[in-house]
């Protein structure tokens, strides 16, 4: 079968998210009329269909598969997808797994997200370890179409091997590629110094390795102060420093809000000048709105896994639905599966063992 | 001898810091007029004299110990603490190491001041590593009297093992007690989630000993969002991560500045904003200004280390100097040796090994 948009199905948990399932449904009725591809929504029938009926849909392109158990954001996430067996979130990657989808879309518990399409989802041939990638706002000194960039891993492990952040950074730089439409987009290393030799073992080794990888556009170690500035289009990781990393700039982003806030609360004065700069700062959040990239994907599994942010609202949800739908049809997963194969041949072959800086 | 702040000598790298000579000499300068001790200027006599007939001065409390060697920001650590063994910032330290100051201070290169320092000065009994602390700007929410916490390990280090950071929390402890002037601080882990299990085997196990520690006020694991909240006085993290955080808090410094310039250059209308607001931008670069702080401690080591940041100015020597000498009249050294001691004496019987969460 060729692949066309018309042709591909997208499972969505209705029932993960600080706004499901409300702006779940709402998003997903919006993508059956932008979008060519069908959805399904798993969840609560009965409020999903109340849901709807206020909702503008195409019902060709919408399916509805019932369960009532659902993944709460406070669950643990070895306990909920052992004991909830039947919740949306699980049911919905199975549907992706057995074939019936060819993505998945969940706004819910990462932990459990992760957990769940790791124990149903095989990963792609040579993959070790999937990745959490995540776009995030930079200062574009690149001069890209856009102001992001792409971060992994976020998540998804704690501490990685060498095979691994090199694996990221050939997922990385496919998946960039990709959703912008960069023919060869830069990879940068998150170290503490711009050095090859800085970081231990493991950060010296993955700079070796990836200076030398053929159709790695490798521009070496970015440091903390550089990660806002957009200097290289992916930026490879461990999980652990991605997640602080990420969680950082969410930080950030609420003390500048809460700054903004106190400003107008106290003083007349303070609160004109805002008023004044109010265009620049919508501006600002505009270009910094990761809503319009819809979702960051769990990178390395044979189908397309899309993680919404926990607090989407239904135009994040659109967006994460076609992501998913782009991500298919434009083969991500095949590409992955063709890059890492190669690589790893190479590697067997010692090509990186012996090389020296 | 009984410590009081007059017998107190400081050593202090007159050519380290991107402002050097200058600003180290006139910071220094400012100190013998304002603190009691007595400065030591180790560097260039000619350039120093020079620069000390532009300042006022008390000749009593300053001496010169001349060297023509320099360590720069960009010679490779290991290398020129090798080669460069008349630099002024090894000098500085053997001075403080031969007992003829209390306390060394540098702005110069990070990595070879660690390692000088490493090679010179002995660590406190018991301390498998010594950290670098920096305090860093914070919303304050626990409404201490300034709007600092403290941060540690930032680079010291790149990984660490269970106990190297129970030892930073302790050591971490005594310093924010003593320069904030906190009876009991809160100390809490950087993590990638609030449960005791999150971060692997190394962070939960930090975790539990943390949790069960005497004279600890362990608030648990804190996650990046939340590291600009100030919902802890102490802030413990491998030095990898450390690194990263605080360079991002130097990289969104340098992009709300950008930002600010940006707006005043390409708007009439924002220009009017941000001058509005300028009373407020105002106040909040002098609670966040980190020179009043003067510099990081290299804690573990038997002696005051004291880093101050590469870009210092006058000021912020100034203060360094007078950090230093608080520190050692405040016997920081000796309340470190005799906590880390007591908490290997619990270690070694066992006490954290059998603890149960």
């Amino acid at each position: 079968m060729i692949i066309t948009e018309k042709n591909i199905v997208i499972a969505v948990d209705a029932m993960g998210g600080d706004n499901a399932p409300n702006a779940i449904v709402q998003g997903a009725a919006v993508a059956t009329l932008e979008s060519p591809g069908k959805v399904i929504l798993v969840g609560d029938e009965e409020k999903i269909t109340d849901i709807l009926s206020r909702e503008t849909y195409d019902s060709d392109r919408l399916e509805i598969v019932h369960t009532d158990e659902t993944i709460d954001m406070t669950d643990m996430p070895r306990d909920a997808v052992r004991r909830k067996s039947k919740a949306s979130m699980i049911v919905a990657v199975k549907l992706c797994a057995e074939g019936r989808a060819h993505g998945v879309v969940s706004a819910g518990n990462t932990g459990a997200y992760v957990l769940a399409s790791s124990l149903h989802i095989p990963r792609i041939v040579g993959v070790s370890k999937t990745a959490i990638a995540t776009v995030y706002p930079t200062r574009n000194v690149q001069k890209r179409a856009d102001h992001f960039a792409l971060l992994l891993d976020v998540g998804a492990n704690i501490h990685c091997a060498v095979d691994d952040m090199v694996q990221f950074a050939l997922m990385g730089k496919i998946y960039a590629s990709d959703i912008k439409g960069i023919e060869d987009p830069t990879v940068a290393l998150l170290n503490i110094g711009k050095e090859s030799y800085k970081g231990g073992d493991l950060l010296s080794t993955v700079y070796r390795i990836l200076s030398n990888l053929p159709g790695v556009n490798f521009i070496g170690n970015i440091e903390g102060n550089e990660v806002m500035l957009g200097m290289s289009d992916v930026v490879v990781t461990e999980g652990y420093v991605g997640n602080i990393v990420t969680k950082m700039m969410e930080g950030m982003a609420e003390t500048a809000s809460h700054l903004g806030r106190y400003a107008f609360k106290h003083r007349l004065l303070w609160r004109l000048g805002l008023i004044a700069l109010s265009g620049g700062i919508r501006r600002l959040k505009r270009s910094t709105d990761y809503s319009e990239y819809g979702g960051a994907p769990l990178l390395g599994f044979k189908e397309i896994v899309i993680k919404a942010h926990g607090r989407s609202g239904a135009k994040a949800i659109t967006n994460a639905i076609k992501l998913a739908a782009k991500s298919h049809r434009d083969n991500i997963c095949g590409r992955i599966e063709r890059e890492i194969t190669e690589f790893e041949s190479l590697n067997i072959a010692g090509k990186f063992e012996n090389s020296s800086l």
